[in-house]
């Protein structure tokens, strides 16, 4: 299949540090053409991939700090990835509703997957215009807001197998992290170490615009011997970092329409303590690969409970849900749908039944 | 003839406080109803024409300073207002290149005035993408960095008559209006000040991103008696304030595109002393309605001849070069040209020689 993936140009795809959509674009790209699908990356110059890489602009725009318009590389990408018709089958796009206006124009069909909140009453009036666009959604949870849309399919994030690995033995402290930002609520995660007891590290950035949030709220808090505030880490410290938790802590207070870092944990065995918001019901099986629990109360009693989850089940619940193979797995048939195509090519069913691990994946 | 004209959302039309795009937009919009055209005018639901209003969203995006997704109302601005075809004759767009992806899918003609400069070199690939879009410039200078597009004219800006009156007399202080920013040098003007011992009020308000710089640099010079800082003055102000000076000061330092505020001074029957930097030349004629000249030093030396100046001569310029009349006029020549309709229609005729004006401007 000739398949365009356009990747928003703020990060390199992937990403030198954080930024989950173009790794998980990253993702997909390479396994599509591990599959021999024959794929363009519409992404920043600075990206490295196997497919055919278009480079709309030299460098990640987040790099651009000077006097720099934005809107320029980003009218070109539309134009370029979005806007031309007869060189693929099939364009996905990651940019949002940003690409609807010239998908829509396009007879090539255009799947978006969208990778942020739908949760703003300014965004109904855009999904109502375009109601005929083919939409996935990355958690049930998400599209709820917009749950009228023309959803094609939910398709959870999925990651490579070997980024991380299984630790068998559960580790002696919790961790968090990701980001410190008010609705990710570190002060619970923190207030939860106190009460039981048990020592906590913290890996997170802190964005320029959490500062004040960090240093008024959080800072003062980081000083009891329990508590370890280690920055931000790189990908490869993750798997150290996640692999050697007794749990993930993710007492987040806000719609999270997917959780990267959960399924990271998964992927190192590591259970998962969160609150039921958003997607993660979805991504954690309660009692089985963790605890989804509400407020610092149930949490703090979830916690005796760990030694029960089985670090093994965690690792095959990631490869057998959110691995790579079956995110890409999915993308096809949602690709398939969109081309009115409901019977599997033979190319493709041949490349279906070499997987082992899809005949359990959704 | 039926007109669409398209606004940026992020004031209303015409602005509450600053916004030169929005202000000339209106300006336009209402000189071209008074005249008998079919308007439409796509801006903010607080904007206030007699042109029929398609409110794309209910307040000025400004006024949105929370969690408020920008892009989505500018989706569905394009679409509205750029993406339909057979409701209006000609599409006069103010929204840059943001408008040529749906513009060039358009067969109703689209005429996009560029309000910013165009010098940044990321800009270069959209215009060489977009070689067909019909472009007008508000100075010769502001299309230097691209000459090569397909320009049609150069479209002063203009404003109603009424809006300001001549003051016969000259005023005793010298006046700088607009933003505190390093690029429009108010240190040059204060230091200028100081040097001939003339008073200088500054009319000026600080964007938040200015706000370092203002302390920094400028505050501690608004200590010397000469000197008098007013903060941001309204329209109504305006008049009194331009009108009353000796002369307006503007040692810009950047390539302004068109300089609002220069015209508003010519208006009042104000002159107005510059330094030889984009657009300026082509408003302001040296010793007739003021001195452009290079550096502090030739400035210094310029406003000794300021009562040289005939201020009389200043209102008749604005009168005949920079009057909303004139600027209408202009763009309805411009529409002509995108209809590919090089004689006028009689009905359009007939309007301009019902102006006396008309007969002397460009």
């Amino acid at each position: 299949m000739r398949i365009a993936q356009v990747a928003p140009l703020w990060e390199s795809v992937p990403p030198k540090l954080y930024g989950g959509t173009e790794r998980i674009v990253s993702y997909l790209t390479e396994e599509l053409v591990r599959l021999g699908h024959d794929v363009t990356l519409f992404a920043s110059g600075d990206s490295v991939t196997a497919a055919r890489l278009e480079a709309i602009c030299a460098h990640a725009l987040r790099l651009n700090t000077g006097i720099f318009n934005r809107d320029a590389p980003m009218t070109m990408l539309m134009e370029q990835a979005l806007g031309k018709t007869g060189e693929f089958d099939i364009i996905h796009s990651h940019l949002d509703f940003m690409g609807f206006p010239l998908a829509r124009r396009n007879p090539t069909p255009t799947v978006t997957t969208f990778h942020g909140r739908l949760d703003l009453p300014e965004l109904q009036p855009v999904f109502r215009e375009y109601m005929e666009m083919p939409m996935v959604s990355i958690s049930d949870a998400q599209r709820k807001p917009i749950s009228w849309a023309n959803w094609y399919a939910t398709v959870y994030h999925g990651l490579p197998k070997d980024l991380y690995g299984l630790h068998q033995n559960s580790g002696t402290y919790l961790a968090f992290l990701g980001r410190i930002a008010p609705e990710k609520r570190p002060d619970h995660a923190i207030e939860l170490a106190k009460r039981v007891g048990i020592p906590l590290r913290i890996a997170a950035k802190v964005d320029p615009m959490d500062q004040a949030y960090f240093h008024r709220e959080i800072e003062p808090l980081l000083s009891d011997p329990l508590i370890e505030y280690l920055g931000e880490i790189t990908d490869t410290e993750k798997n150290e970092f996640l692999g050697h938790a007794m749990a993930l802590v993710c007492p987040y207070d806000w719609p999270e329409p997917f959780g990267l870092v959960l399924i990271e944990a998964l992927a190192c065995g590591t259970p998962v303590l969160a609150y039921r918001r958003g997607s993660i019901p979805e991504i954690i099986e309660d009692s089985v690969t963790g605890f989804v629990r509400e407020g610092i109360d149930e949490m703090t009693a979830a916690i005796q409970r760990i030694p029960e989850i089985d670090r093994r089940r965690c690792r095959r619940t990631f490869e057998q849900r959110f691995s790579v193979e079956r995110m890409a797995h999915d993308y096809l048939r949602v690709y398939e749908q969109a081309l009115g195509n409901s019977c599997e090519s033979e190319v493709e069913a041949t490349n279906f039944l070499s997987w082992p691990s899809l005949s359990t994946s959704a």
